[in-house]
């Protein structure tokens, strides 16, 4: 597939398949006839909140990792990250040997910064905002020279993300339509690229949080808008849109839909007492798109991407103490 | 296999697996690398919290509504129960079309009366004494001349219970061990009957709470001794044992083992954060067996039953405002 605008090729993904496998999980798919009558369609639960680390960024940060050569390797990586990706560089690196420097913003919750932790990554705290994590990785980068892994707007990264898709579509060849949550579009431009290579006629539509919806607005737009202080109880899905996923989103995907932070929490709820799994609210996004009344979507056979399930079991949206949605 | 003492055959285990066959969920057996390195054993988690009404009972149930003759059916059926074999007999009673009739002790987390509810059944309420509940089982037996389903103590229950250790053997046919939760005997009494059969040599051990302890203390005594006012989060399994179970327990079983609240707390929430699954404290009882130091089970292949995942969410141990374990 020449001509991608971002550089992501098919070729990439394959490699990134070839690399990665035996070092991340193949995640089931699980079904929920209870939630498929509640949504009127076949809903096949892609879930990565049962991959390395929690999260499907395992998928993309291991194949940066080992498509790194010797030399490059030695110098180490580091990146700036709310939590998934961080942990997943952290272990990625400690399954080579090299070190990684991670910046995080002094407010991820505490269970992602005790993955970083176990998996040896050494964590450098820093404002929430994206500039500051990016002055942030750059100071960390000089003083170091490791190389920067970024969270999404990265090849590598990117090719290691499609695999998710490649994996559901072997999984369950026959899907209509996937629903994928959009952060920083790394996750959904690879699954644009994987799903519609080797099925051109499914759909493939993003879920953002409202409070955070950058991407459907730059989708509008034709060009990337900036995020403007993103307010999400979806902390994983805060991040700016990339460039190159921008690239690939805005010539493959579908359609971007917004959902409230309200939904996102019922959503998750109904995962939790329904299907018997933890989904973080990031996670819950895509399936927070089929609470409200779709009747496009009746009878199709759509693959849901839970994205990952690290949370603080302390502090529940709906238990006393935790903040409001 | 004649000549077992409770009457449990295993063409009665056939039967049952053939009855129940696609009326209840084949469960996935998941598997943890880091709980793996934490117990120093092979563990085989199986996933009973995904079963139809989130729990093992399915099984049981199912079997004794369908093994019923036609004339016996429309009577319909009742039962007293804590939970989760209310929902599945109620569930089982409506997808043959009969009536379930429902005792349950005032206490019953709410969750458990909901699905009851969902499932077209009748609730009544009574004192959470195991007399009280027999009593007002046989009053309501009396004027409804319904079919007593008694959860744990009947033939066809105990026989739909053992189809779990029977799918659980051919889905990992190399275990070594299995580790089995104990209340009132059914499912541990079944998953013995059913793995020796199959695999004379593998070890069966029964895990109870501390404070619900009456099965470990029979088994020493070799005779039932009462069980004195359970005390344990583990709200499934604080049932007196069943005589039919305890005969084959006694026969079969080669350990009950006890844990305490704070380790089934514990356990559950390893569960949890490190399997992204909800499992509830009675589920969580056989893995909290493997958080103490146990040299013995050190490199064996372990099945580990996650019978239920059944709880309120809003009233978790670790909350502020839930009951202390």
């Amino acid at each position: 597939m020449p001509g991608n605008p971002s550089g992501l090729t098919w070729d990439l993904i394959q490699e990134a398949r070839e690399r990665i496998a035996g070092k991340v999980s193949v995640t089931p798919v699980l079904t929920s006839t209870t939630l498929d009558a509640r949504a009127g369609a076949r809903l096949y639960f892609k879930c990565e909140n049962f991959q390395k680390c929690g999260a499907f960024k395992a998928r993309g940060a291991t194949n940066a990792v080992f498509a790194l050569s010797e030399s490059q390797a030695r110098r180490g990586v580091a990146t700036h990250s709310s939590g998934n990706h961080a942990a997943a560089l952290a272990r990625a690196a400690r399954l080579r040997g090299i070190p990684a420097y991670i910046v995080m913003p002094h407010n991820t919750v505490q269970t992602k910064r005790d993955a970083v932790r176990r998996y040896g990554g050494e964590i450098t705290y820093c404002e929430s905002t994206l500039a500051a994590r990016e002055d942030s990785a750059r100071q960390l980068i000089a003083a170091t020279g490791a190389i920067l892994v970024h969270p999404y707007d990265d090849l590598a990264v990117m090719a290691g993300q499609a695999t998710l898709a490649v994996e559901l579509l072997t999984q369950v060849p026959d899907l209509d339509l996937i629903l994928c949550p959009v952060g920083g579009g790394g996750l959904l431009s690879g699954t644009a690229v994987a799903a519609k290579t080797l099925k051109p006629a499914i759909r493939v539509i993003g879920v953002e949080p409202a409070g955070a919806d950058d991407a459907a607005r730059s989708l509008r737009a034709g060009r990337i808008l900036p995020s403007l202080n993103p307010d999400t109880i979806a902390d994983g899905l805060r991040s700016a849109l990339g460039e190159r996923p921008f690239a690939e989103i805005r010539r493959r995907v579908d359609d971007i839909t917004t959902v409230s932070d309200e939904s996102i929490v019922r959503a998750m709820r109904q995962l939790w007492e329904v299907m018997k799994i933890i989904v973080e609210p990031s996670g819950a996004v895509p399936y927070a798109a089929l609470l409200a009344e779709r009747p496009e979507l009746c009878g199709l056979r759509i693959g849901v991407v839970l994205s990952g399930g690290n949370l603080d079991l302390e502090r529940l949206p709906w238990t006393p103490g935790a903040p409001a949605p």
